[in-house]
This record gives C-alpha cells, structure tokens and sequence, in this order.
C-alpha cells in the first residue's frame, strides 16, 4: 500500500458507520423482532444486494425509477483480449447504459418486496406454500438526503405468499403487538381495510378518483377536519356533482361511527348500518370488514387500548387490496406526548404479487417495522437496557510483564466459562488501563500486581460503584456467573 | 403494480438467493464466530455498502481497482429546476465519470479493511483503543462469476488496532482454533512470519525480489520441490549470482528445520542455528519469532497438532509485517482426505493501517474467516446439527373451521412459553397439511378434529418416528419444553 496519496475520511452522503453501541442496540432490535417472527414461523431468507434492473424498473413508478442507484463493473468485455468490439460496443465505451445488453444492467435493491416476489417465483419448488419468509437487510434509494432520511438504510418485513386465510391477518397484528411490547414501546396498532374506504366512498357516490380521496382523508390526524373538508371539497364538486355540504355530511358520517369509543365492534357495526341496505357496497363491506377483521381479531382477546380501527387510515392503495395496518406512537401515553415521529410499521394484503414475474397469482399479506425509527425513539425514550449482552464483563489489568503474564493465566480460566473477558494487552499505565475499561463500559475490572500474586487474592473491582475486594479467581468467577 | 411486462426472474451471474435452509445454516457459522469474538471482547461494527470512490480507489493495486462496482443514481444535480448546468456538468450527462466532481463518486466496498482504515482515523475520538472490532457482510467485486466465486460475498474480520502486544497474536490464535473446533472442522492453523520469511532470504544473500521469492516458495505444497526449484533458478541465478545447486541447499535447509517433527520449539531453535551468527537477520529473527510465536504462544497450551509453524507460508507479503496466518484443512484426518479446499481463514500484523487516511500511524493485526468456503465444507461433511434451532417446533392441523378455531386457541397456550408454533392457516387436505410440516422439517404436529375438541386430548405426532398419541395440550407443552 506504498504511495498512496492522503485523504481526508469521509462517507458519501446519506450513508452512516455504526459505532459499537449503536450496532448493539441496533442487534438488540433486530433479535427482539427475530426471535418474535420465528415464535410464529417465519423463516429468514436473504437474497442479493444487486439485482437486474429488469428486475428492478418499472415497479416503483416514475419516481421511484429515479431513485434506483445503478451499477457498472470497469470489467467489461472490452477488457478482453479476444474481444474485437463492435461500433455499438465501441458506443458503450462513451455512453455505457444505453449501449449494454439487456439484462446485464444491474441496481441496487430499493425495497424488500419486488426481490421477494422474483425470489418466490424463481424458487418456487424448494418452497413451503403458505411461504412464510422474513428478511431484514439494507436497502438503497437516491434521495436527497435529510434528516433521518438516508441512502442506505434497513427494512425489516415479514410476509405470508399463498394464503387468503384470514388467520395470517390476526397473526400479523399478534406480531406487532407482541414486539413493540417487548421493546416496551407504547404504540396503537391501526386496523383498516380498503373495504372500508371503498364503503365510504361509495356512500357518497364516488366511483373515480378513489386514491384521491383517501390520499385526502388519510391526512385528518395531520391537517384536521376544515383542511379536509377543503381539499375534499373540488374533488367531490368535480366529480361528483355533489354539493359541498355533502363533505360536511361524509365528516359527520366518518365521525359517528368512530366517536373515540374505541370499541371495535362498535365501529364496524355502526358502519354497516350507515351504508343503506341497497348498496352493493353494503355486503362486500360487511364480509370484508366483518369477517376479515371482527372475527378473526375477536379470536385473539386483543387488547383494544392496543389494536385499533382506523377507518379513515389510507396507506398504499395502489396495491393493497384488503386489510391495512400502521403503528403510531400512542400519544395518550405521558411519555411519548413530545415525540415528534411518524409511523412505526405498516403493511397489508396485496393480491398477485408475483404476476410481474410470470408466477401464478399469489395473495400476500405482510408487515414492516420502520426500525431506523424505532431505534431513534428508544434513543429519546431510554428504552434500551442498559446491559445488551454484548460487552466483555471483565477485564483484566496489570503492572508489569510478571502481572500480565499471571492473569494472562487467570484469564484463561474465566473465559472456560465462556464468560466474555479480556486483558488489557501491552503495558500502559494503570489509569490508561481504567479508561479502557470505562470506554468499553466493561462493568468490572481485576486488578493483578505483586500482593495479588503473592497471595492468590486478586483485587475485583465493580466500575458502577467503585467498590473493590479482595477474592481468589474461583470466587470471582462465582460472581461473574451469577451476573 | 398494473401495465408491467412480465420478465423471466433471475439473478445477475455471480450473485446468490439463500433459501430459508441456507440463511440458518449461515447463521449458525456467524453465530458460533460472533459468540467466540464477543468472548474475546471484540466488538461489531458496521460501515454502509457505498463508499466514495476516493476512499477505494488506488488500496486494491490495478487489478483491484478494475473490479470496484461504481455507482450512479439518476437523481442527480441536473434534476434540481434551480440548477444551470455548465458545460463540463452537460457532458457529465454525456461520459456521467469522467465529469462528476471529485468525491461524489461512490462504489461498492470491495473488502472490510480499508472501511475499517477510514473508520478508525474518523472515528477515532469515539473509541476505545486498542480497538478491538469484528465486521461480518457482503463485499462485491467484479469478477469473472465461477464456481465458488461470487461477485457479492460475504467477508467476517477481527482486527485488533493501535496495539503492537504479542498478547494480540495469541489470543486471534486462540480464537482461530476455538471457532473451528465449535464448527467441529478439523484444521491446522499455520503460522509464519514476515521475519522468517526475510531470514530465509537473507540465508541465501537475496536482497532484492523478496516477494517473487515469497510467492514461489509459497506453492510448495501444490506443485512439489521440483517445480519450485525450477521457477527459483532464474531468480536465483539472475539476482543472487547463485548456481542453481544453491536452491538445491534452500531446499535441504527448509525441509531440514521443517521436518515433519510438527515440534514448534525444534523449527524455530533449528531455524535459528541454521542462520550465520554473523547475519543480521539471526538476532532479528530470533526476537521477530522467538519472542512473537514462541514465548506467546508457549503460554496457552496451544495444541501442536492444530497450531503449526510453517516456515514457507506467504500471504499477504505486500502488506503483512509480522506474524502471518492461515488455516487449512488438517490433509491427515480421515474425512478431510477427500476434500479439495483452499485456505479456510487467514490474516496477519499490518503496520500503518491507518496512514492513507491521514491518521497517526497504528499497527493492526486480524483474522479473517472464509466463510463461504467454511460453509461448502460443512455441507460436504455433514456438520450442521440437525436443529438449527430456528424451526417451528409443533403445527397445528384440524379438519374444518370449528378444529381450526379450536386449534388456534390451543396455539395461544403453547406460544405463550416462546415456543415456536404455527397452525395450518385455512382449508386444505389433512396430507397438504401434513405435506407443510414435512417441507419445513417441523418435529411435531398436533393434530385437531371432532374427536380432539371432544375429549380435549390432542394427537400428538412425532414426525421423524411417526408415532402418535393422544394427550392434553399440558402433557404436550411439557414434551416440547424438554425438547
């Protein structure tokens, strides 16, 4: 590595290194939500960074094509001695995508889901049908970066492929609650269901602009009712031949049947009742709604502070087409009442996944959890514990090459046990050996000199409350086991 | 996701799916490596996929550098409606490379080392030192895809950064061999050093070519004495002013200190008389591995069959300055005879790890392990235990809705012990049930019908012997908690 020139160390924007702690807290994260996933199932599956852009293109509109970072290898065919190019190779030299094969064209993955529809039906024979698969890795978008927007970052999804029983709706909703319990985050798990917003557009007569519509009504919590009722109003004018005062009748309707009585039944019956007993919606909602989500969430005794519907919720209509969930932090909670954050989770069921790769129609239905900003909340909320079973529990210092040399040998008999242990290597001064253990937040140190050596008493220190006694090797490691 | 061309699912040549199966196996090689490097008190890191261009390029020699992944995404500058393009930003439309300005360049990791330079002159207020970090994720070079080369793979590093303690050396040995007796490999870590090396050479007064030297003496064991006597002559004979009978006594002097005795104290005190008292490399080898390999590793009781000097090991010379490993299948065991396998792990002391990146200078030593290889051999030999401990432990199965029903509150119970449980979600023949459980290697299936819900004594079925018998779901609990 001789000659090479200095440069200043830096990362490309939207990209971060992890500190130790963080990535122990972040691992923390990871295994609470992984132990969680496999409890009910699911099995781990990976699959490349890099996929075709075939792959890729085309699936998250305009914008999201934009987004996709592109790659090329310097190693091309031109690199070959064999090789006599042609003028449309010689091309690629000035102007390489246009002029590369199809298919050898590569990007980085943008989600976790278009991968999982392509891995499903690739592997379609070596698969267990229901799929139940959970993957947990970095993805990559070019957007400008911001605040807790980042290029590269991590998604964390469980998904079912291949079964429209509603048994997977209830076990995913068990799922989210049962991991932001474990993570002691107070959260309310929204419930809804396109029916549902279909139902409330049909009420009202409104047969186009659907997206629109729920994209409207889904911004109440944010923009409230007289924003709506604004943004609404064109909308329903236009296309509707409605009056605008119908707008103001839709709030009232939205309104009474979720009047923050919170109980689910409630809901979903005033909403059958509202919709007048012609309208075909009528049924389709009640089966959808009724029994998608009233009877199989009535089979769990699920907790109502915990598991809400949402009737006006609206999240990626384009492609789900029956239940909807997202997590929000319960504001009624006194602690979470600062914290400015947007959702936790989402997802829902979407229908003919694997269509754009030729597979057989396959119903999916799965969930996200948005764990960069889960950590960012458990950083506000102290939620992290302050032992994530990662750190060394003991180190050893010394004075001299004697003492080194003697706990050395001493060392060897803690980690028999496999207890996490270490020696401070080399010689330093005793305080520079104190800060390491400080800087590692390694909670106890043993300290061996000559009095230690001569009688066997090694010098335990607890770094937390600075207490010290004197205790052979054996009873020490008594205490380290019993920690 | 409508209007979208259905595309044939594939993968980019060199890059790999891992079905559920191969994710727990690869996690039982990581999890096994992470808990020995925890023990050690090595703590995880991570670093972002992209790095700037400035930070790759120029660390990997010519070769290297063909093979970095460069990156773009479409979003760039020309995007922004407040930006005025110049003429240089105009033809970067035109050649995107040759005209981005310096450092918004960015390309794949290409290894975990020069991340981990960056890492440590950036971060270096935030860390303790010595550093003690491991790094396990995927690298991508583009290089020719083959059979047992991909062009994203994963690489798992520890290093031990800003100590020069031979403690250092000793404790990556242990590590060496605590992994791959966990992994139950059979190996030999071989063990050399830079000063060996150049002692050798100084023997035979080779001054200059001492890499050339390195490499041939290195392939030995491939391609047998003769050969290397052969490719050492011309060197030899050029540069040393030597007759090619020199190389003849090269041979006699190597195989005479390593003559199979396997007795690390007999190679090093031969290798030590052998040198002229009056050579200067005689008093810096004796300290370079007396006091390094000798007296370090003479304080674990390292075993000699699985911890070897080999005095003609090269690797790495371009950079390694000190102790260098690898670590190779032992050929004398029966099960290994069979296998053809390169190194299994290697690594080595590097001085000024840190200077490209402008920091003060640190010396580095680490390990790495090749775990992809790692996996091939442990598939061949049939060492994954059969549980990997992330499979469902019992399926519920049932006849019709009220079973189902039934069953699923059954499932409740034994979820809430953790025990990893699944129900048959829907309708489906008892066999296609059955069939389930099979394709994802579930133990136990409890099986739920009207004679079941009216008793309260479930089938209980052992898969693997396809015994079966009727208890209540507390009997069953209490089996699975043993198991």
């Amino acid at each position: 590595m001789a000659e090479i020139k200095k440069i200043k160390p830096s990362l490309p924007k939207g990209t971060r290194d992890f500190l130790p702690e963080e990535v122990a807290k972040r691992n923390y994260i990871f295994d609470t939500i992984k132990r969680v996933f496999r409890k009910y199932g699911f099995q781990q599956i990976d699959t490349p960074a890099i996929e075709s852009l075939e792959t890729l293109e085309g699936k998250y509109g305009d914008e999201g094509d934009k987004l996709l970072f592109k790659i090329r290898s310097n190693k091309n065919l031109l690199d070959r001695p064999e090789f006599v190019p042609t003028l449309k190779e010689r091309l690629w030299e000035v102007y390489p995508y246009n002029f590369l094969p199809a298919g050898s064209e590569k990007g980085l993955r943008y989600d976790l889901t278009v991968p999982l529809a392509r891995y499903v039906v690739q592997h379609q024979g070596d698969l267990a049908f229901p799929f139940k698969r959970f993957h947990i890795a970095p993805v990559w978008r070019g957007d400008r970066p911001q605040k807790g927007r980042y290029q590269e970052f991590y998604q964390c999804d469980a998904d079912i492929i291949g079964s429209t029983s509603l048994l997977n709706e209830v076990e995913l909703t068990q799922i989210y609650v049962e991991v932001f319990e474990r993570l002691r985050l107070k959260v309310i798990v929204e419930i809804n269901h396109r029916k549902v917003l279909e139902a409330i557009a049909s009420y009202f007569g409104l047969t186009v602009n659907f997206e629109s519509f729920t994209i409207i009504i889904d911004k109440l919590d944010k923009i409230g009712w007289d924003k709506v009722v604004e943004e609404l109003t064109p909308l329903v004018v236009e296309h509707l031949a409605l009056e605008a005062l119908s707008v103001k009748s839709l709030q009232r309707f939205v309104f009474d049947i979720y009047n923050g009585s919170n109980s689910w039944f409630d809901v979903t019956d005033k909403l059958y009742k509202a919709i007048p007993p012609s309208d075909r919606w009528r049924e389709d909602t009640w089966k959808g709604i009724i029994s998608t989500l009233q009877e199989v969430l009535g089979k769990i005794k699920f907790d109502q502070e915990k598991v809400k519907l949402n009737p006006y919720l609206a999240r990626g209509l384009s492609y789900y087409t029956g239940i909807i969930w997202e997590v929000v932090l319960d504001k009624n909670k006194e602690e979470n009442k600062a914290i400015q954050m947007g959702s936790l989770g989402g997802g829902g069921r979407y229908d003919n996944l694997t269509e754009m790769f030729g597979g057989r129609d396959m119903s999916g239905v799965g969930i996200s959890f948005g764990i960069e900003r889960i950590y960012d909340v458990m950083e506000e909320l102290k939620l992290f514990p302050a032992d994530l079973g990662e750190t060394t529990k003991v180190l050893f210092v010394h004075f001299d090459e004697a003492s080194e040399a003697y706990a050395f040998e001493q060392l060897q008999k803690v980690r028999a046990l496999d207890i996490a242990s270490e020696i401070y290597p080399g010689k330093k001064k005793l305080d520079k050996q104190m800060n390491y253990a400080n800087d590692k937040k390694i909670p106890y140190v043993i300290v061996v000199g000559g009095d230690e050596m001569a009688s066997g008493k090694l010098t335990f220190k607890d770094m937390a409350s600075g207490q010290q006694e004197k205790l052979t090797i054996e009873e020490i490691i008594e205490k380290l086991k019993g920690n």
